[in-house]
């Protein structure tokens, strides 16, 4: 499993990946999920995978270095677009399916593989897509400004409630990380390290880079102080009134 | 989609579910999915439901008249033990599912539905299962009190973080409404009205039903709490101070 997401702010763009891949709970292993193709100043550009690891590792290398069927030039360091980018996600997923997804089946194997891509090349405007399995893509917008791909469900409820396209970045890049300790409480299948990325609109290049360890100060602290505070909320809310006839 | 929880506690038993059905976005209904079976003082058991309604209604109907190819006596009314109520959800289902699943795949329907059952009979211990699609089940334990099925991951880490066998049924109904409540904020597929029934240990009866509708001022109130609690408690959090260079 995995769980990665971006956010896309005015400020700029926050991504997280957590890095535990498994085949089976008996073949677990530590692969990097968040992939950065960078020309400071003049294009940013963040990958973030999820699914097979195998297919996520050979669309990574197509984009690289050149998608199968195209030219040297068909990479992500030449695309002229952020939409362009997010459709070459997508093909070079789709090469990579024509070519493997037979063979996985035959060994029930799953071939499905999820992305998420954002960043923004000088001159032009801050872009967050996610691609899905089948090679095509959706945008985020100011009604949805984040996304999500692997296992979304535990850490949603905290982006539903806070994040809104004004958020500033120091707060996203924090409700990431409770995204993602959330996520990493209930599925044994999505663990540190957690790999960060933030990028400030028009600098076109890392803003900060941080992987955080499981022993991170910072993160037990707020992984402590999260979970704490849950409770005490919890304690905190009016007890049900209809009880009170026999309790 | 549906939401339905059981916790079993020392103090006795919680039960809640949603009542929202869907066959597809378009054509969404109101339907009870908590059944109970009592002989007040005797027995108490209630069963709740998620999946496919014609299936699941099916095997509340046997549950209630006899199973299909058994005896008038093979009711949850005439049940001697809980286990013994738990299988008999699984071969009423495992029955429907002979007669019904062959017509529903030519239709590409899903035939899966799942259970929680739970209760006492008098003199016996409270007990409560989830029985799984294939009719086969498992038992609450004291490290894991609680069952979910249906839409489960939004509303489990609160569960996760605060429910143990030593918490008192006011505090349990409230933690089942808080989980409800965050799986409705999540999934349109799961709504009120909320059905909630409390069993003390021991009393073989129902202690609290109620139905809780979507304007309910307790409900909303806690809704209301929760949220404004959860981005208040975000909101402390210190900030990461690997940003301290960039911001």
């Amino acid at each position: 499993m995995t769980y990665c997401l971006g956010i896309r702010l005015n400020e700029g763009l926050v991504f997280a990946a957590d890095s535990r891949t498994n085949a089976g709970v008996d073949n677990i292993s530590k692969f990097r999920k968040l992939f950065v193709f960078e020309n400071p100043g003049e294009r940013i550009i963040c990958v973030l995978t999820a699914g097979n690891l195998a297919i996520t590792q050979a669309v990574i290398s197509q984009l690289e270095e050149g998608l199968d069927g195209g030219t040297e030039d068909d990479t992500l360091y030449k695309v002229d677009s952020l939409s362009a980018a997010a459709k070459m996600v997508g093909d070079a997923l789709r090469n990579v399916r024509a070519r493997d997804e037979a063979y996985l089946k035959s060994e029930d194997a799953d071939a499905t593989s999820t992305f998420i891509i954002g960043g923004q090349i000088a001159g032009r405007r801050m872009r967050l897509f996610q691609v899905y399995s089948a090679g095509n893509y959706i945008e985020a917008t100011e009604d949805t400004p984040y996304m999500q791909i692997g296992e979304s469900k535990y850490g949603k409820p905290i982006l539903e409630r806070v994040v809104t396209p004004q958020m500033d970045l120091l707060q996203a890049a924090k409700c990431a990380l409770v995204s993602i300790d959330s996520t990493i409480r209930s599925n044994v299948a999505v663990a540190p390290p957690i790999d960060m990325l933030i990028v400030r609109a028009d600098d076109c290049k890392v803003g900060v880079e941080h992987r955080i360890m499981v022993d991170d100060s910072y993160y037990t602290n707020i992984s402590r102080l999260w979970g704490e505070g849950l409770k005490n909320l919890f304690e905190s809310l009016p007890d049900p009134h209809w009880f009170d006839d026999v309790c």
